[in-house]
């Protein structure tokens, strides 16, 4: 979930907890990760609890997590959350160590995944229509309080512990390391594909920015036969966006003449792009009815030139991450169509050097940490 | 249809015509009307002449005709346009004095309706789908120019002629008088209540601004059976909206604690102000996939919070007046379900001081000029 100012929008109460005392709690399990302890956002080793397995949790050992600009934005407290020692992670996958005595999705052993939500209502009008991530209730895999009132911490850790409802079966035969990443980014494009119509076949889709979120767009897009136009402003994209990823053409946002000749030509639109930026240019290369739909989260208000929208009868939507069921349909939809995101997988000590390359838009196009095989316990510091 | 800024839009030729001699075709018919001769927007009496009757054109005596905010807009020259002198009024009904020798749709003695358009391609892919609105060589009833060179000009004149397809055949049981505003206000709340799924009942729907337009989405939407809010800034609209047009509740728009307690409440909402306000809390007052649709056309840009959206799946929609097909059955549904525009009926000798009120929002809720009994042929000024 990208996003700035979601403070208020979630409603969540701020901790200020940077020195704050750990909160003990006596059943709980020793466990391990890396944490942002202020808004520095340096990450250090860190030594935390996770509950023991509930009735209808699942355990399991980490051994990938996606790094999303989220993590980034919440390390810095960008977000106004402040809860701190901060684990993020939520493009998370791993083997089931341990299930609790009522769970019936999961064994020992299974893969298993968990994306960006891992509690919610489950019985309001939203739960009850598989949009848990748009439940009041709604806990995040990092940044909430958890039930037990501890706060939620995120997969860059030795293991995590989930109600089995938020946890994802991983089909065998798509990869743990580049499949981690749809489990925000992917579900983040494709829900709203699905959502708005946009992924019928002859459908013409435009996808703007290609970084985590719009490359994995473009797959997705052409797995369902549609024709993709790539729209970004580094024309240095174009040879990969259409010989690598396979999209159709390629658009220089500030190139005026493309832009032009390209104009009422798009079906709809998916609007990667979470930095502030005009969208009339995006609006005029829809036809007639069509869709822009912006799944970043600018933290300045778009200005939408409203008679320029009406002659077109255009719109303009939004969409958060999918549902437990979709995210589900999605993974299983990856799988089908050997869908992974193009990733740089890392050792755990490289996150700091990590975020400053994923700061400067240095990375194609996803880091994904690999957790099993270099996160060693080591002491706090 | 409402908007500014259209100019460029439609990508309409300017004509500095103010000074230019009027156009003479030498097989044109005399006619007369008022209209405005420079951007003071006064109205005089104007003879001009209109085309010969077609083999597809019917003709017909105007019998009234409604006064839209556009027609204000655009004898002030705020549309850009500038085409003097100007004929406005695109609200027309009147009985048919002659018809061409292939029209299949009248005869002469019918009453006929006239709205905001009188020619398109009847080609192209907006043609084809009964939006004729939208297409590209779209001909408005004032404003543009005519397949034969000259301006168009509208209702406020003593006869029009008229391509069969463009013209509404008028229900016997439907007034005329307060019929005729249904052909550009009623079209353009009735077009977007269809086209996004906000006609169903048990929709729970917000009207916001209770003028010309807002008054008659009211009535369309109580006619489906929805639940209807009113969303005003006049306090004092709310007993007429509750007591008179059959609202279920009113909101105070300035009101904190109003807005605040109907929170998450609509499932959509009709917003007809077409001068530049904040919407973020319109945004505020929908549930969860609820629709924020704009028909009026704001000269500057709406500012729109774009993760406030996310977080509910909201989306911004807008909507021109609707297609010829859709306008005959908004007609047929308002004369089975009586639906009429309240309206003040003026003689045509008011138009100016019409104007004058209408500018402060004095008219509840449209002028429509009684062109029948009160235009009389003057000598042009």
């Amino acid at each position: 979930m990208a996003g700035q100012n979601l403070r208020n929008i979630f409603g969540l109460a701020t901790r200020n907890s940077s020195s704050e005392k750990e909160i003990s709690v006596d059943n709980h399990v020793k466990t391990f990760g890396w944490a942002a302890r202020d808004p520095s956002g340096v990450f250090y080793p860190f030594q935390f609890t996770r509950r023991e397995t509930g009735e209808k949790d699942v355990r399991f050992k980490v051994l990938y997590c996606g790094i999303c600009h989220s993590d980034l934005h919440a390390a810095k407290d960008e977000f106004g959350f402040g809860i701190y020692p901060l684990v993020p992670g939520h493009e998370i996958v791993g083997i089931v160590t341990e299930v609790g005595s009522r769970v019936t999705k999961f064994k020992a052993g299974d893969k298993v995944g968990v994306g960006c939500i891992v509690g919610s209502c489950r019985s309001c009008n939203k739960c009850s229509n598989d949009l848990e991530p748009y439940c009041s209730k709604m806990i995040m895999t990092y940044l909430s309080i958890d039930e037990d009132g501890t706060p939620t911490r995120g997969g860059y850790s030795n293991e995590m512990v989930v109600n089995e409802h938020f946890a994802i079966r991983w089909p065998e035969n798509l990869p743990l390391d580049g499949g981690a990443p749809l489990l925000c980014a992917g579900s983040t494009v494709y829900s709203p594909m699905i959502y708005y119509g946009l992924s019928k076949p002859g459908t013409h889709l435009g996808v703007v920015g290609l970084g985590g979120l719009g490359h994995v767009a473009v797959k997705f897009a052409k797995a369902w036969g549609l024709k993709v136009t790539v729209i970004s402003t580094s024309p240095g994209k174009k040879e990969e966006a259409i010989n690598h990823l396979g999209a159709d053409s390629f658009l220089v946002s500030t190139d005026q003449e493309q832009m032009q000749a390209a104009m009422g030509t798009l079906d709809g639109i998916i609007d990667t792009v979470s930095a502030a930026h005009p969208v009339m240019p995006l609006f005029g290369l829809l036809k007639h009815d069509g869709k822009l739909i912006v799944v970043g989260a600018p933290n300045k208000p778009l200005e939408v030139d409203i008679p320029v929208l009406i002659v077109g009868r255009k719109m303009l939507g939004t969409s958060a991450v999918g549902g437990v069921k979709e995210t589900q349909e999605m993974i299983d939809f990856a799988a089908k169509h050997n869908i992974t995101a193009d990733i740089e997988v890392i050792s755990m000590d490289y996150v700091n050097k990590a975020m400053e390359r994923l700061e400067k838009g240095d990375v194609r196009y996803r880091f994904v940490i690999d957790i099993g095989n270099t996160l060693v316990a080591t002491p706090s510091t």
